[in-house]
């Protein structure tokens, strides 16, 4: 396993189990079971339940010694993530595209950034990712994805795994219902969290291709993602009316179709009759090879 | 005056000037003046001599009880800015486009935002604002605009002026070059600067139409804009490669152009060739009058 992943045990994931089911049944939530896993020591003043009502449409996070970007390519409309310590240098890029991987590593080379992980939050269908190409160019990367996925990488993601970067980490929520290896990826502080195309901004990812399925996708959200602080940023894969962040918060009270009940959102998600994506015939066979063939 | 608006009075702005002249003579700088003047008890940590090389990588700003929303209009590849008080409520708008208002006034609904000011950096010539609409949609709102733009506002802003919004407010710093009328909006602990058309993320606003002057650009950018602190974010009114900010430190260090001697800047920018834009000759008229003619 690489170094800068760090994986719950077996005995780990059992005791998370318990905490979970704990929880739920206490009325408090997976995000705070996770909290008292990974952040003992965290303020109550983040836990959700206790946070003021107006966090909804509160500001950036406050998190020291984290550089962050924020990268978009026109062509999907695909948001690309760049998250470094700025002390260590040691970085994470999540879902780099291929067209643009010329600015990225520019950008990287100019911060003086050490690359360690290239995520991808599932297996995308709009677009070829960088990965593959960017490991050739790249000594060391690494690439990951979900192990659901089933796509080649050189680390395979589980729930509760954890991506190392300098003093700052991310941990892996599982979120499948656009895809089977779809993930949330949520910083150690519970500050921001990259939905990939699990959740939009005041929308969600499809569910009518790729394993897709309506009742996981709402299921995920609600129990993966609307159980984090609502201030927390949320930072999507995609968006496609000039939308850059949202937060937990908001989504929970404005996000038109997952404020609607799990029926009623199934019904949405199966009547939406999309055409289907330009690129799935070449992104999704690419993708599942980090987007080059010969890795 | 609008009552959200602060003006520096003729003895403040001599004494400011002072100030600028004082502090150039000794080497610190115009931010430094600034700041003393706005932020006594700023802590010399963020000092701009003083600041450790790595933060020109720093992540966001940590200022409290802020609410801030980027936002993108594809078309002119222009950024539209929401920064709001959380506690008040009260808002302000940066450069508002025309064919996004619906999504910009969704936006302040659901957030439960109290719109004072929509303010443009400058006239624009690619797109027409909103701020004329808006202001009919929206009871209250005042529009704002340099004074040298010779546009029509409701309030016509200076060097130094403060736009309050609660508890937070933005300084006027007169930034010409790409346009007589241009200015940078600096949060008031310089933690963010809205730099409109005259800087850009690794580039700069044309000067070859609209009073445009390649020198005195440079010397705005110099003098305003890199005298602020390494850490402070920069906010373009546009981008064309999918970056959405950079920080003072990054574009001081490695902008391709500002990083050049002031001859070799306007030797760059005198030969750069660029089609007229598509726009111009419905937006600046229309922009003259705040978008709409019977305003």
């Amino acid at each position: 396993m690489c170094s800068v992943i760090s994986r719950v045990r077996p005995v780990q994931r059992a005791l998370a189990l318990t905490l979970r089911l704990r929880t739920s049944t206490e009325g408090s939530s997976y995000a705070a079971a996770e909290r008292r896993r990974f952040c003992p020591g965290v303020s109550n003043d983040i836990h959700p339940l206790r946070a003021p009502s107006r966090s909804y449409c509160s500001r950036v996070a406050l998190t020291q010694g984290l550089l962050f970007k924020q990268l978009f390519e026109s062509e999907s409309s695909t948001y690309t993530y760049l998250l470094a310590d700025t002390e260590t240098k040691e970085a994470i890029l999540i879902d780099p595209v291929l067209e643009t991987i010329d600015r990225d590593l520019k950008l990287i080379h100019e911060l003086g950034l050490n690359l360690k992980v290239a995520v991808n939050t599932h297996c995308h269908a709009d677009h070829i990712t960088s990965t593959g190409l960017m490991k050739k160019r790249l000594v060391g990367l690494k690439s990951a994805i979900s192990k659901l996925s089933g796509a080649s990488a050189d680390i395979h993601l589980s729930e509760g795994d954890k991506i190392n970067f300098g003093k700052h980490y991310l941990t892996v929520r599982e979120t499948p219902g656009h895809t089977d290896g779809c993930v949330t990826l949520v910083l150690g502080d519970q500050s921001m969290a990259f939905t990939g195309d699990t959740l939009l901004i005041r929308g969600c990812g499809r569910t009518d291709f790729q394993q897709g399925c309506a009742k996981r996708l709402y299921e995920s959200i609600h129990q993966k993602i609307f159980t984090l602080p609502d201030h927390c940023l949320v930072y999507p894969a995609h968006d496609y009316r000039g939308q850059t962040a949202s937060t937990v918060g908001e989504e929970r009270k404005f996000n038109p179709r997952l404020t609607k009940s799990v029926e009623e959102f199934v019904d949405i998600m199966n009547n939406l009759n999309l055409p289907k994506p330009k690129k799935i015939d070449i992104s999704v066979p690419a993708n599942l090879v980090c987007g080059v063939h010969e890795v």
